[in-house]
């Protein structure tokens, strides 16, 4: 078929004993470099579909894709838990000891970071590349979280995006977009990954639906930076990820029906300014981390907040906060009152129609003395909410 | 290509005869059997996608999937209604009379019930098994919903896996998935069966988004037990179906954006103890069943609740209420006054926010006797919530 | 692979010299004329899968197809923004001009307006025809958003179809389908379009969810006739688009956790009678259209509301509102005072916990003099909502 190419079946003519089984990337590379040789004419371009059957690779070579309408496309996640493996002592007895499906073990020996980077300078930005089921495997981590690795790396504007079906594991990151234009993120397995979901840069119209995903402890689930229209929805995000959503000056968008667990505060972070977002129907369920020995994040006691709120005109509304930490693993002391919603900074914050329900007494919505206009309705008793503030609507809950 | 199996051009060695049209389950297991002495590297064990072309295969013998990372994909859901069909009369002039695109009639002449049985004991769990993309056809029923058919039962403990455009039709039970860890269930087509989604054991962080179901009038469109964490949003479940979503024992879980349109009351049901789950932003439209025949669920009148809820701290909110029942088919009598939302047991459920419609006066919330704690904002006026108990609070909608 | 079909290998016998290149639709044609004389047996029709692989194919001939269970797949969306190209001057430095993918140019020179017409008439209706992940690129307006192109057509009353992963660029109708029963529109990128989702006649039980689209100033982001049952959830909606849902006579349906970005009055539009519908859980950025030189829609100034309501027994709740109208831009005047919710006929709307930033004073909710029995919950101060009529209960927003 034509501008359909299967990497098991690609040989490279100037080095032809490399093997998509000995190097994935060299092998991807080189098809690309035809696909470009092939397709010269600037009206014609459609670009191609590289298939990766079911197999293990190993990628020594960083992919660099500079075409746009390129799908790479594998036959499934092939998501195992790597870390369960780790700790589970004597696995001779084991069926199977790595993720599989179309795998590609991230192993380069060319000095770069990525397994996948996507970058082209020039106009039009790059269209429409798509990577879809196949699983990218980070093999090992050199101290929690950290080896260097990145899954993929969008290094220059882009447009129409799409990143679905993918697994993604034991990689510091996962995946970074830098300046993305309506990308879809969609129906992916992210977890044991140092981040997970990194939008860098500046972007709009974007979306992060229906994903299952899971970041380390010191790491981000979702990052969104400079960010308008981004909407985060339907996405079972589990534990641990030092935040679940964090927002960098980023609005107009939508966390929106998401399920969260998390074992730290900052569920939700945000930093700069974070205007007219919305935070509605999802579910909050915060425990203690089980390994007492991971770090707390700097500074992030009790009192930080499951959300940590900087900005203004956003609406937090309709969201169920399970409160389930241990109270002798409350911090700074064991007397803390945990705050769920800190409004930190901003003006005509509207919080509405929250439940809260607490291993411990909480304040369910704190207002810094810097905030004002905020109201509070619904969303705790009167001795539950505590204003810093005088400019503030309070209308407890019954 | 490697690890890519095309079902129709598959031989069993020992015993040629056999087709995927005249016994598909026969040939997966083959393959199976064949991808495993294939693969006997405990380090390298990828699996393989296993494609079935459209067109129409009988299933004889239980497949049992016991490798991990198996795909197995057709090239469509491949539905049609079945129901219709059978009351239509003379269809001799129909096109085509039966379900297609990847199309398989469950036919078991080996005394199974299942069509696909995944299991494996020891370690580690399955993991990334997927089915996607084709048609799992009971053919016909005994009586109403009864064949003793299950389209895919996964009997272990599993991790990751992923059913996705898939269309089931008149099986007893289309899809029970025991012990299931993140599993994924997008995009699919199960109706005319008995039951549609059934969790069994226990299991966290699943989802079940975006597909279309309709259960029997005695089944489950979505049934969960001893779940945390369970994402269901953004459904479209049509009747029957006795119950739309059943928790049983199931927490910290949620019931979001889903449009429900049901025959009975239980829409939402509950046994055991359910706690902390959020179920907001749903659309209920119930209706009476226009084939009278059909029995009520036992015991089930309409002082059942369109929602029927045992647990505590869980937040209702958001939701908008439909009840459009003929006034005469209200029971126990006609001068029944129906109720919405029944908290049948449990402290401190949150209410809020909620709006019906109603083609008879109702009662949109009933606390039992033996509840404390609840609060009830905004979902009725006075004299539609009705307290058996004394400890609740109440601000009526004004 | 038996009812797997290339475009790219496929000659016409009658007509050897036409290829995929010359008349995608041709051949798709003639591929489907051939699947008929295969599959003559009521009983066993499957259908087939019809790939297009990456490439740039021209449709000459409108393609018919009037079986069921036909799936038609590409490798990839293959969007780029035509307007940006139109708009960028020189581009005789740029890498590609052109959509790409499995890419088809609709320039139908049969005098068919259709690139895909879907059509049956006789039983049962037309079930689970497929359209995934291929590009359908009108090429060129003759004036904006003219050019007299629909990309798919369904014609007649169908069953259980799934349009997903597809692109739509350029033409005036993206997808237009008459009496819809259980319609799956998913995963698509429909932009650039006059209308994008069109539902004509009637329909009950679809999803159009988890889209990008973007419709012209003068149509259809989503538009919705007769229905109920449908659920719009979880779409990214871009200007312009004179509405992003338009729904006429559509019940007890779901708008629910979409992000809509709109430039002109009307975002949820409405005419005849639409009843017991919710509205929930949505963002909407209401921005001036930066082209001054598109038309308003006829009437519609900023006093017809964000939100244009006919009907009874809706609720709107939950949703957040940022109205971005430059002052000197508002209409008929710079000193009216715009309206976001404007409920014009109809008794007992729900209308809850909304919340609204302004860049100027806006009434949040209008009620026209004819509405009865409208409650108006937290959705604006008391000089925020303006009701015409005496039938009306408010709880201003504290």
């Amino acid at each position: 078929m034509p501008n359909v190419y299967d990497v098991t079946n690609w040989t490279i003519a100037a080095n032809p004993s490399v093997t998509a089984y000995s190097d994935i990337g060299a092998i991807i590379n080189d098809i690309i470099a035809t696909i470009k040789t092939n397709q010269t004419n600037q009206s014609s371009k459609p670009g191609a579909m590289i298939y990766i059957p079911p197999g293990d690779y190993s990628l020594k070579t960083r992919v660099t894709i500079d075409i746009s309408y390129l799908q790479i496309k594998g036959s499934g996640h092939g998501f195992t838990s790597i870390g369960i493996r780790n700790g589970a002592g004597n696995t001779s007895s084991w069926f199977e000891l790595n993720p599989g499906a179309s795998h590609i073990r991230v192993e380069n020996t060319d000095g770069q970071a990525e397994a996948f980077l996507v970058s082209r300078g020039g106009n039009p930005r790059l269209s429409s590349v798509e990577f879809r089921d196949f699983c990218l495997d980070g093999v090992s981590f050199s101290s929690p979280y950290v080896n260097g690795k990145v899954g993929i790396r969008v290094a220059t504007a882009n447009d129409s995006f799409r990143i679905e079906g993918m697994g993604f594991v034991f990689l510091e990151h996962a995946l970074i977009d830098y300046n993305a234009d309506a990308l879809n993120v969609t129906g992916n397995f992210m977890t044991e990954c140092g981040s997970c979901v990194e939008l860098t840069g500046s972007g709009q119209a974007s979306k992060v639906t229906n994903n299952h995903m899971g970041a380390g402890y010191i790491g981000f689930s979702i990052f969104a930076e400079g960010h308008t229209g981004l909407l985060i929805a339907g996405n079972n995000i589990f534990p641990a990820g030092a935040s679940m959503v964090h927002f960098k000056n980023t609005s107009q968008s939508c966390i929106t029906e998401n399920r969260f667990n998390s074992y730290y505060p900052g569920s939700i972070n945000t930093e700069g300014s974070n205007n007219e977002n919305l935070i509605s129907g999802n579910h909050f369920w915060r425990q203690s981390d089980p390994n007492t020995s991971h770090p707390s994040q700097p500074g992030w006691d009790e009192l930080y907040g499951e959300m940590f709120l900087l900005g203004s005109n956003n609406m937090i509304s309709g969201n169920h906060i399970s409160y389930d930490v241990d109270p002798s693993r409350v911090t700074p002391s064991t007397s803390t009152v945990p705050t769920m919603i800190l409004v930190k900074s901003g003006a005509n914050n509207f919080i509405s129609n929250n439940h809260v329900e607490g291993s411990v007494a909480v304040n369910t919505v704190v207002l810094d003395v810097s905030t004002t206009g905020t109201k509070v309705l619904d969303s705790g008793s009167s001795s539950q909410v505590l204003s810093y503030s005088s400019s503030y609507t309070l209308r407890p809950t019954p």
